[in-house]
């Protein structure tokens, strides 16, 4: 197998990166890791944004193009006092994912509070209400996101239960009869000595394709610096999602340019969301050291190639 | 508030330990934290029974007085190679805790496997068949015990996420509506500096009573030579049972005896089940430094009592 490396097959935007606290139009820290979709023919980032206590919140940014974004007045979703959700969202709400299931909007993102992170879910029809339904996982968990369908029955989701022993890091899958209740939940990919070898998590929320669920993947790597994070691909099974038929091994793409390399966390891409084009290119947003989010591009059927030169072709 | 300390209400069995490795009918390395029920009007202990490589399994022991027990001659339950269950129960099946729900025995146990422990859910009506309902949570999580009833519709369940931050160790209560599914999780009680500072567990599954739920749980304090295990009780809201209406604060019951205080763990007392006779009095069966089972008794009116010493009272 050809190992192309970590410029293929995403390109990065000429102009990264696209967002930086300069473009929030009140005092912060940092703007990252992001999720996107479309949303009335208008592209739309959920930013993670870091205030100057080292506390995140959600605030939206809009966008005709997919390149300049304009980065909402309000924050749209801080921490609940709601005594269900406190103290759980004390510390911050991190790193969303959205996905679309029957025309609903469904926001996963990583509640932090005192006792470690864990997944919550929430809902919009219109980026206006930000609807909590749940907190949906005990601690120690983060990096879930939602399939856009029901598959068998249940809404399915991939998260990481941090775990120990020589699992650590692992990511799973679980099942829902109705986003509350999680069960039957089973780890699909665990970290290997390489770059993904101190532990993985999911990146972004699977893509149905004619031939599986397309994701993007993060792999940690813990240098004598600290970490380094870099993402692969993978491809599950349409009917049974536990079951990974392709992945890319090596990673795709990775931190290289000043903007990845120098930030608060140095050495980091980490993409919440993509969005595929009618023509078949897919934007990657990203959050680069934890500082700034960025753009790259590259074709779907490019991705899906390497993925199926893993271990097994769909 | 007079502390009364770790003599009180509970006293010792004068022949303790009532099980050993000599008591089990093939070779093995330790027998120890066990569920106790009565079944058929026996008394039931479902034994943590070590083997000779570090693996545990579930062995039934039996007796007509609760002093006297006979281990089977089969091993009740092992590892199973189900693909369900492999590789969750690879490295064994660990401290059961068993609770009658309408007329069916349910045993939660950790499942310990590769990715680290998570808590799994079987069921008997016969304690012959051990049938597997599921795995019910994700790494890592342990020390789990149901409620012998359905509150306000749902199966209700104590565990502990080993979690992380400055709520490492908390005891948590979640909720599902058919023992698979589980939600709505939240902490209950978090370590505070003292003799449960470093973790907490639940240990015994929750005993109605006039004033509310009745339960032991585990305080573990990390010293400069390991680990010391000791007991505490609580008492939570009949109706609303993540509500605390009473605790010791103080421990009741900690090691003191020698075969308390060496072993494979020594200084851990460890309970995993107490059955309450009719005249009141309770039967405590705790693992004793990871070694061998011995028992306790005292009155549950006293045991009440003294939970509701704590901070409020019902």
């Amino acid at each position: 197998m050809e190992i192309k490396g970590s410029f293929y097959p995403f390109k990065r935007y000429s102009d990264n990166p696209i967002l930086t606290k300069e473009d929030v139009p009140y005092p912060c820290n940092t703007v990252f890791n992001a999720a996107a979709i479309k949303f009335n023919n208008k592209y739309l980032l959920i930013l993670r944004i870091e205030d100057q206590r080292g506390r995140s919140h959600l605030t939206l940014a809009r966008s005709n193009d997919g390149y300049n974004f304009k980065v909402d007045e309000e924050i749209w979703a801080q921490p609940s006092e709601d005594p269900e959700y406190e103290p759980y969202e004390r510390f911050g709400l991190e790193d969303p994912r959205v996905t679309m299931i029957d025309g609903t909007y469904y926001i996963t993102y990583t509640a932090f509070g005192p006792y470690g992170p864990r997944v919550a879910i929430s809902s919009t029809d219109d980026f206006r209400e930000f609807n909590r339904i749940c907190l949906a996982t005990e601690v120690e968990n983060k990096d879930a996101v939602l399939f856009p369908e029901k598959i068998n029955g249940h809404y399915v989701m991939i998260n990481r239960p941090t775990g120990g022993g020589s699992g650590a890091g692992s990511i799973w899958i679980t099942y829902s009869p109705d986003l509350v209740h999680w069960g039957r939940s089973r780890a699909i990919m665990t970290p290997e000595p390489g770059w993904g070898g101190s532990k993985l998590g999911i990146s972004t929320p699977p893509v149905r394709t004619d031939c599986g669920w397309l994701a993007l993947y993060h792999g940690v790597r813990a240098t004598a610096s600290g970490r380094l994070y870099r993402i692969g691909a993978l491809l599950l099974d349409l009917e049974n999602p536990e079951k990974i038929i392709g992945y890319t091994p090596y990673f795709i793409f990775g931190p290289e340019y000043d903007y990845e390399r120098i930030g608060d966390v140095p050495n980091v891409v980490f993409p919440c969301g993509l969005i595929v084009e009618d023509d078949g290119m897919i934007k990657m947003y990203y959050g680069a050291a934890d500082t700034c989010i960025a753009l790259a591009e590259g074709p779907l059927d490019e991705l899906m190639k390497i993925c199926q030169c893993g271990p097994t072709t769909c």
